[in-house]
C-alpha cells in the first residue's frame, strides 16, 4: 500500500463493542445498555405503515423536529437530527474545526466514542478523572487551557451512572470562558430519578451549550439509530450543514415520532426501571458487594480482582455484562437493568459463580 | 453566539435535496434517482422477522459483509460498510487526512456531496469541467499537483450516465501517483448495459482505489441508508477505523442481506430500466429534444432556457424532476425512470406543457 495513512488515524483503536449476537435465542444481554423491551405498539404499526417507503430517500426530518421542538417548547430551528448520538458528537467535531484551538476535554472513563471521535478529527484530547466516582467539574474547569475548544460532559455518566444537579452545573458553566462549546450528552437523562438533575434546556440561550438527547435508550430504538441535539439556533445550524443529508434512515424518522407520542410506554419503562434498581440494591447488599447508586438503566458494581473471571463464567451462561477493563476499572463489571426475569437469572448465577 | 465557526464551514450550502413528499400518494417522483418499486417481498420478509429486535444495537455486519465477499470473490476484510454512500465519502476524508497534501478533485458536475464533504473536512478542491457530457479522465490527470490526495470519480456519472470504460480507466490509472487514491463510485452500477464498463474489482490490488457501491439504487433500499466500499484490506481497515461503531441500522442490515439473494427482483429492474430507457429515447426523439444517452436509471435532457418554468409546471402536475440550475446546466432537466405509467403521464404533461 502506497498511500501514506498518518500515525494517528493508524493508532485509533477498534471500537470496544460487546460481543454481540443480534436477536439469538437464549442470551441474556446486560451488557449495551439498551432497553430490555421491544419498541411499543404505536412504534411498530407506524414502521409498518411505512415499509413500503424503503426504496425512497427519507422524507420527514421536518416534522420529528416539529414533535421535538413541541415537546421541549423551543423552535424548530434549534433541533439537529442524528444517525444517533454518534453522528451529533462527529457533527459537533466538524462543525467547530478551528485552525487555531484543537482541544477536547472529556471524563476518564466516559463514553468512549467522545475520545476516539476527537483523534478521527484531528483534535488534542485531555482526560480528567472521576472524583468519587463523578464528573470532576471543577478538575474539568482547571483543565482548560489557550487550546480548549469543546468539553465532552456525560449526565448521567456512563459507566458509573452518577449524575452532576445544576447548581453544580450552573457553577461551572458561568465560569468557563465562552469562547468553549460544552456537549451534554444526556443519552439516560430521562431515566433519572434526582429532581436535582439540571433542567438543562435553560442554558443553551445564555451559554454556548448544547444538549445531546437519544431514542436508543428509554425509546428502546437503539438498532434504528437516532439521536438528535437542542442548541442555539445559529448553532445548530452549523452542525446541519456538516452532516451527511440523508444520514438518517426513514423508517427510525416514523418509529421515533410515534415514541414521542407513547407516554404510557416511556412510563412503563421508567417505572421498570425503577423496581429493578431497587432489586440489584437489594440482592448486591445481600452479597456485600459494592455498588455506585445509579441514576440510569444500569449499575456498576466491584467484583474484585476476578471482575475479567467472572464476566467470563456469566457469559458460559449466556449472559453477557460489561467487563470494565477496557474503561480502566478492571475490577468492576456493569449490568444494563435488564427485564425483570433476566435478572433474577444474573443474580443466581452470579451468586453461583461467586461461592 | 461567541462560539467562533470558521468561514470555511459557514459558508458550506445547504444540500440541494428534492422537494420531499415522504409517500404522499399522488406523486410522479422522477427527481432523485431512487427506485420506482417497493422492496422485494424477501427483503419484506427479512425486515419484518428482525422488527422486534430494533431495541437492541444492530448486529450482523460481519455476515453481510461475508455475502458481499462471497457474491465478488474477494475476502470479507476487503469490505467496509457505511451509512449509505455519503458515509463512506465521508470515510475516506477522515481516513487520508494529511498534514501536507489536501487536495481534492471531483468532476464538475457530479454527485454534489463529494464536493460538499471534501469542504466540511477541510480539502482543498479542484473542480474538472465535463467533456462531451463524460468525465474528462484526460483533464483530471493534468489538474494533478504536488497537493493532491484524493480523486473522485463517478461511473456512471450522475447527472449525465455517461461511463468511461475500462481501456479508459486503464489508461488512466497507469499514470496517477500511486500516492493518490482514487475513488471510484459505482453508485449506478448495476444498471450499465455496455459491456465495456470497467470490471474495476480487477484494479483493487495493484493502484490505490477504492470502489464505492450502494443498496439505494437497483436494491431499491434508498430509504434504510446502506452502502459498501470494496478495496485493498490495509486502505478498508483504516476506512473501518474512522467511522462511527454502530452507524448503520438493524433493518438496513438484514434488507441488504435479503436483496443480494434476490436476483429476480434485481433482474426485473434492470429488464424494466432498459425498456424504459427505450420509451425515454422514442418519445424525446419524437419531440426534438436532445438528450444525453445513458447508464443508468435516469437520464439528462436539453428543455432549453425555460427550463427551470417547465420544471415548475410539471410540479403544478404533481410530477418532480431534477432542473439542472444547482448542478449549472441551466438549459437541462434529469428525469429519474419511473415505472411504465409513471414516465407515460410524465411525457403527456411534458408535451402539453411545451405546446
Amino acid at each position: 500500500m502506497s498511500i501514506d495513512i498518518e500515525k494517528e488515524i493508524k493508532e485509533i483503536p477498534h471500537y470496544p463493542k460487546a460481543m454481540m449476537y443480534g436477536d439469538a435465542d437464549g442470551w441474556i444481554r446486560l451488557a449495551s445498555n439498551e432497553n430490555p423491551y421491544p419498541p411499543s405498539k404505536a412504534v411498530l404499526e407506524a414502521v409498518l405503515d411505512n415499509l413500503f417507503g424503503i426504496s425512497r430517500y427519507p422524507g420527514g426530518e421536518y416534522e420529528l423536529k416539529e414533535s421535538i421542538a413541541l415537546k421541549f417548547g423551543i423552535k424548530t430551528e434549534q433541533v439537529v437530527l442524528g444517525d444517533g448520538s454518534d453522528e451529533i458528537i462527529e457533527m459537533i467535531l466538524k462543525a467547530l474545526r478551528h485552525k487555531g484551538k484543537k482541544g477536547v476535554i472529556v471524563t476518564e472513563p466516559s463514553f468512549p466514542f467522545y475520545g476516539i471521535a476527537s483523534k478521527v478529527y484531528g483534535y488534542n484530547l485531555k482526560k480528567v478523572p472521576l472524583k468519587n466516582m463523578k464528573t470532576d467539574l471543577k478538575g474539568i474547569k482547571d483543565a482548560i487551557d489557550s487550546d480548549t475548544r469543546i468539553i465532552f460532559l456525560n449526565n448521567p455518566l456512563n459507566p458509573t451512572g452518577t449524575i452532576f444537579k445544576e447548581n453544580e452545573f450552573l457553577d461551572f458553566i458561568k465560569e468557563i470562558p465562552d469562547h468553549i462549546l460544552v456537549a451534554v450528552d444526556e443519552a439516560y437523562g430521562e431515566f433519572v430519578e434526582d429532581r436535582d438533575f439540571p433542567q438543562s434546556l435553560k442554558f443553551i440561550e445564555a451559554y454556548p451549550v448544547l444538549i445531546l438527547k437519544t431514542f436508543s435508550k428509554a425509546y428502546a430504538l437503539a438498532g434504528l439509530r437516532i439521536g438528535y441535539c437542542i442548541g442555539e439556533g445559529s448553532l445548530i445550524s452549523y452542525l446541519e450543514r456538516t452532516r451527511q443529508p440523508f444520514s438518517i434512515n426513514s423508517i427510525a424518522l416514523v418509529a421515533a415520532r410515534a415514541a414521542l407520542s407513547d407516554n404510557d410506554f416511556l412510563k412503563n419503562v421508567l417505572n421498570n426501571n425503577k423496581k429493578e434498581k431497587a432489586f440489584f440494591y437489594r440482592e448486591f447488599d445481600k452479597l456485600s458487594l459494592e455498588y455506585v447508586p445509579t441514576e440510569a438503566n444500569f449499575i456498576l458494581v466491584k467484583i474484585g480482582h476476578d471482575a475479567e473471571y467472572i464476566t467470563k463464567r456469566l457469559f458460559e451462561e449466556r449472559i453477557l455484562v460489561r467487563w470494565m477493563g477496557a474503561y480502566g476499572m478492571p475490577d468492576y463489571i456493569r449490568v444494563t437493568m435488564g427485564k425483570s426475569e433476566e435478572n433474577r437469572i444474573f443474580i443466581e448465577a452470579l451468586k453461583k459463580i461467586i461461592r
